[in-house]
């Protein structure tokens, strides 16, 4: 691998354009598939706010679903939401090689599973974005803060591609946690995520403080918490038992605060509901762990997307 | 009593003049006190469209709060809904003489205490309408259909008081049932409307089969009826086992329907969720029933409302 990486981003939205633009300093090839923002893209590049500096840049290629790749990539980077309707290994597969990895950068748990199935015998690298960055027209992107993913294999360990996309990564200027357990991982996200989320969504977009401060809600999200440290456990993944006090801790301390999910709704676009909730819960049923609190916000989601 | 009974209406919304109205072909005296629509009534009485014929009729003395009575009514009609901030108790004590009853027409459970105590000297009896009606404009009310009050006295017994308000609403040709346990009969409504009510507001106002038909729904549903149930032996009115499925079946056979307190959130009226849900789980905490979905749900608006 002494030549230059070949990046290909499907889903160049806020975060596969972000960590595209990454990329991209630390001197690879990145190629974007783009749907709505072709043109835009095409024509532009795409353009950046970011305390980070002028992160702005101009893909290799700019595709379209349908186009043919000139050339395999090294990696595919897989940034799009995950949704129920999206097929994420048919929107992949177009562009995987016989040597092609995939990265996923998504959110949630249990997200990598179908696409392990789909491509069994590619490298697979799990990562977690801890970023606040939107996007705000057709090519253009407000990077607000933060930046760090967790990586690692999945389900486990930390291979060569691990270690090769670590260092391009921190030579674009983003910081790298190295996880040998990133299921782990995302079950800690999960803790804070997937109470909170859509907690905040059924509130109709309730920041932080509003949920924590209101009759009961310390105490509903306290013990939804403890429905998914529960569940991690099950599942092999036992979290440290003061995670729950530090989490509430942490979130007071940070103040009134809209989360993604909220934002996502609150601007009309779909939620990520299964990927940070549906999963959790049909992971503890499989495990038969009870959890009557996320599963009854689960479903009055559900009733109501329905 | 072989004079002409007076009743005094406080709160002569939909329910109020609706049942101010079977008092009023009774042949009783029937007067109301109101804020917002004083001036409609007192100029044009109450207009009703119903099944039941020309329910219209004109109040014998129309009130605003802070009025002196003319002569104390027999009884007070109390049909106000039960929301937090009003405080019923200072509504109906300027109307209530050395022998005035008071007739509570209104939704929920565990209503009925802070009158009792408000008002230990009075006789107390506790009503539950079966109606559809509502109130669409300034003294105009449209009666869709049913009507019969489920009655007794708080905390139990039929008295001679009961004896005769039954016989009046009869005459006035409604159909009542009585009962020597009205709790009891709360409960059993509970165990429709504590699940239903709320989570249709959760869901943004989903009618009943949108429920039922989301995935999880019926389940959801299923468990919060039998977590009221639960509550409802604990306190020691003991319903039957079969009722959790016949409502189901019920709500199947009656077809989608919105219930009125998704219709009061989807008006933007306030809603009675103390008196529905809230109580219930005060009462399942202090008798250590768990309800976590009721709790759940529960949490979940009070979040929406802080």
């Amino acid at each position: 691998m002494n030549k230059t990486p070949r990046f290909l981003v499907v889903g160049a939205g806020a975060i596969g354009s972000f960590y595209g633009a990454i990329l991209k300093r630390a001197g690879c090839q990145v190629s974007v598939v783009l749907r709505s923002d072709y043109d835009a893209v095409k024509a532009d590049g795409f353009r950046f706010t970011s305390p980070l500096g002028d992160l702005s840049w101009m893909p290799d290629h700019v595709y379209q679903p349908g186009d043919t790749p000139d050339v395999f990539p090294d990696y595919v980077l897989l940034c799009v939401k995950v949704l129920p309707g999206v097929d994420r290994a048919a929107l992949v597969r177009p562009w995987m090689g016989e040597h092609t990895g995939l990265v996923l950068i998504q959110n949630g748990l249990d997200i990598e599973r179908e696409l392990a199935e789909a491509f069994p015998a590619h490298p697979l690298v799990s990562c977690l974005a801890f970023i606040a960055v939107s996007r705000v027209a057709p090519g253009e992107v407000k990077h607000q803060a933060y930046g760090q993913l967790v990586m690692g294999n999945f389900p486990k360990g930390f291979d060569d591609h691990c270690q090769q996309l670590s260092a391009l990564f921190r030579d674009g200027g983003i910081d790298i946690s190295e996880s040998e357990a990133v299921v782990g991982e995302r079950w800690r996200k999960c803790v804070w995520n997937t109470p909170f989320n859509p907690l905040s969504v059924l509130a109709n977009g309730a920041d932080t403080l509003s949920i924590l401060d209101a009759p009961g809600g310390e105490d509903l999200i306290r013990t939804m918490m403890e429905e998914v440290m529960a569940v991690a456990e099950a599942d092999g993944y036992p979290l440290p038992a003061d995670l729950v006090e530090k989490n509430l801790a942490g979130t007071r301390k940070m103040g009134a605060y809209k989360n993604s999910m909220a934002l996502d709704y609150l601007n009309g676009r779909p939620i990520e509901l299964d990927a940070i909730l549906g999963n959790v819960v049909a992971i503890a049923d499989t495990l038969k762990v009870p959890v009557p609190h996320l599963r009854t916000v689960l479903t009055a989601l559900r009733i109501r997307n329905s």
